[in-house]
């Protein structure tokens, strides 16, 4: 593949970050059940349904663009993924298990709030505006998860982990 | 390897943030060679002399616990220098491997952002207060290069390979 233009890098960016985002849909199930905080549950639960309406909003964008989702492989979240599954194999108290978790979950939230304000920048310099409000929709979303992580790491589960 | 306390879990991190960190210092000579603009060959070789003191930093804080950085390969980072040279490897136009590059480059600094930020609550938890500090002191480095990232991006490298 030729990446003569900022156009061809935004699909291919997009490709990578689908590929990322059906990833992680896949993911959040496990991390659910492996929670043992009823709040880590439910932010888990809350942000599965949003990762689902966030792979429709990219394959809106994909009909836009008249292009297909198809064809990339995230290894950066593949590599996320699979840290997240080895701490979940791993001998754990559980209420250490859930500080792993939030902190395998904010990497995630952190590698999609990159990958998001790219290509939001990029959807903007190309005139892509329908396109750029819906990624800046995604981008929030993630980062109100990061946000709510956050809270949850500082408030409640690592204080009862020490 | 069980995960009983935070102590084990924040180990397990400072390893993987380690091993993270080592390979980050392998990839960015080829990052800065590969990079057209020379404000973005600057930044790359400057964030190369900052990840080598965050790696004496992260040495200095093993010492302190009495532990050995050694013993974990960080497989997310491995992803992500993947994604780094197939972008190297593609026929791409110079100005538009810029921005890929740029992009590939944040999705690291976000990885170690949120490393850092979950390394630095646990240290505090704990009452690790001098490690807290050190971890801070490079997550705070780690901000400030996403946002030089985010200036380039914004300003002149996008605009160009429009």
């Amino acid at each position: 593949m030729a990446l003569n233009t900022l156009q061809d890098l935004l699909v291919e960016e997009l490709k990578d970050t689908y590929s990322s985002e059906t990833q992680i849909a896949k993911a959040l199930p496990k991390m659910a059940q492996a929670a043992t905080s009823p709040q880590l549950k439910a932010a888990f639960e809350k942000h599965l349904v949003e990762t689902q309406n966030q792979v429709k909003r990219l394959e809106t964008i994909f009909q836009q663009l008249g292009e297909s989702p198809e064809g990339n492989d995230c290894e950066a979240t593949e590599g996320l993924v699979k840290e997240g599954e080895e701490l979940m194999g791993e001998q754990a108290d559980p209420q250490v298990l859930d500080a792993g978790l939030i902190a395998a979950a904010q990497k995630v939230e952190h590698y999609e709030i990159a990958s998001y304000g790219t290509l939001a920048t990029w959807a903007t310099e190309l005139g892509h505006t329908q396109i750029a409000d819906l990624l800046k929709q995604t981008l929030n979303e993630e980062k109100t998860t990061d946000e709510a992580l956050t809270a949850l790491a500082e408030s409640r589960i690592n204080s009862a982990a020490e």
